[in-house]
């Protein structure tokens, strides 16, 4: 199903463009294309994931979105090559710097905030922006020898944007320990610490992904996109006011007709029909 | 020590009610009594616990709570075929959807503000509200064929209530994987993403979860009531907020008679007398 | 490394006062130094730990910090004798209680505000507020028959600051289970909880808390102190302003001769040479 890697240039996101986007059935399958840069997010990387989220947003043919990397990465972060280079300008790089840390940020919280579920399959390294991504994706299955870390401390660039993805998925601890000593998590230790769902035997990360990816995609997209969106508003109330604007929810969520004939199909022992309203 | 299962109607909270309430000395126990319909949470099903938690919460003779289901099942969530049949009022079920949700947020609240530690006891499934249940109780303890899930995505209402509570116990990716897949989670599992406290033998969880509560209603119930108050107030606030205002309770707790007794008792190798002041 | 652990009363911080100050290379090492009181926060110690944070935040040659106790236990935390005394006071108490608890708080956020790292180093127990400095400290490493407990609810006096840390740290049924139980949690099952990083051989956590320490002091002090900084400002955001705060620290560390050396000695296969700007 994977294209074969290609080495890629920042051309337009074309066929081997740095971003290819394909389908399979109601699965969108976003390939960072830049494998001789191990996917690093070059601005033209991270514009043109900015740009498929716009597109798949509203496209009601997609369910789920699988998000993965040209063999043999998934992600190596930004892109240090085109950052140096940016240190040529009369800003020493300010202003490159301020609109690549902004765009990426946007690209994050565009994962979060697409109503369908973005699924992250990772063989290979997740590093930095890449370990962020991953994070950030709302669910993410790994083959056994991927590895993950936010090794920025090395290079004296602390991984200050790929920590917000990262302490709010795992624990305190865990996170100081791989912001402050850069080193590399195996995918079993990312899966014990929440960092990911899943580990599966190295090269079955894509079919594990597409798995979870069809199954979610069978349910109502009603459904989904009302629970996504509710899940990351929710997280950030105190209580009372989360069960306030849940309790709101479920009561919109049971008027409509998706959830009439999803309860009505289970207690008949029938198979729902989605209308997705 | 349980009641035999039995089926039941929604007949007032005597001992064939919707609820069930025992005593074991300062442990009150309980049991949603809904056997045939798996204890979903019918109206007057959620009426009852909301009544319990009312006389139980000023009664000082309690100094713990237990949770449980008449077996085989802890609790299927709410009850599909009442929320059904209010599909045919003129408003197709409105009042009654923003009716059970406000109820059913309210018991979900008073379990965390109840001064007393509520424990949950689950053999066989916990599912939607029922898995919520499980969350909001202060501690959890399952037999191992136990099983957790919220499955809602599969009939068209997803489990946004449920979610309150389940996000505020298991990292976000754990929690999304439930809420998206709908998929049936194990014991050890929801040990292992931090859902219960400790996984049994089948059919042991009533007596850990009474030995858990007998050994916390041995405590002084002022120190256990100041504690679980300050648990979940502290916990919304940020860092600086929370230690202003965990410093004032020591202060507090110290003047306490109990704290005197239980102090001097450590220092001197005697058995504190606790007075609950 | 360490020194003999020595019985000592509340001296001024001299070498066999409360708190030992040690330097190992560019690592400094506080050990509390009570063992005949389990190295238990006796105001003076309290005072002592305060001191020490104030010295080294500014001292550009420290480049970690660890926090261990005098063997054999870590820290027992406040000191019941000291405040069954305070009693005997026309208030009391409550004049010394206040004093001691915001002094206390301060410690703890003392070492959250700290720049450089803070790593406990663990053998023995790690009770009430020696709980709260371990779940403290940026990272933790322990000796396998370390034991942790947060056991207030046992004498009456509830762990209400320790909980601050504590809940900040693990999830929530596994802070509320040590909290109202009061139960002993070993080095294994912490590490589990994610109260701590990592158990090593009894013994062995000195060494092992060292070296993580001259691992993080090798790397750049600018990038640590901005990461560490960063790290618990952001948790206490919503996302998006998380990623807008965390965007602009990004582009400001780039544009830091750390970061250039850093990124340059990687790109040109070297060693960076760090100047800490």
């Amino acid at each position: 199903m994977m294209p074969e890697a290609t080495r890629s240039d920042d051309a337009p996101a074309t066929s081997d463009g740095p971003l290819l986007t394909d389908r399979d059935g109601e699965v969108a399958i976003l390939t960072l294309n830049r494998a001789a840069a191990r996917n690093s997010l070059s601005e033209s990387l991270v514009d043109a994931l900015a740009a498929a989220f716009e597109t798949i947003t509203p496209d009601r043919t997609v369910k789920a979105i699988v998000l993965t990397g040209a063999p043999p990465a998934f992600c190596a972060g930004h892109d240090l090559r085109e950052m140096t280079e940016a240190r040529s300008a009369g800003d020493r790089g300010r202003a490159y710097f301020e609109r690549i840390f902004a765009k990426c940020s946007t690209v994050m919280q565009a994962i979060v905030a697409c109503p369908k579920p973005v699924i992250a399959s990772v063989e290979g390294i997740a590093t930095a922006a890449g370990c962020q991504l991953v994070a950030t994706c709302d669910l993410a299955v790994a083959g056994e020898s991927a590895r993950f870390a936010t090794p920025g401390v090395n290079i004296g660039l602390f991984c200050s944007t790929p920590m917000v993805a990262l302490t709010r998925n795992v624990s305190p601890k865990h996170a100081m320990e791989m912001l402050l000593t850069g080193d590399m998590v195996s995918a079993g230790r990312a899966e014990q610490i929440g960092l990911i769902n899943k580990v599966v035997a190295t090269g079955d990360a894509m079919d594990s992904a597409m798995a979870l990816a069809r199954q979610i995609a069978a349910k109502s997209p009603l459904t989904v996109r009302t629970g996504k969106k509710t899940f990351y508003r929710q997280r950030e109330m105190p209580l009372a006011e989360a069960y306030a604007y849940t309790a709101r929810i479920m009561t919109e969520n049971m008027l409509a007709r998706d959830a009439e004939e999803g309860i009505g199909a289970f207690l008949d022992k029938r198979t729902p029909q989605w209308t997705g309203e």
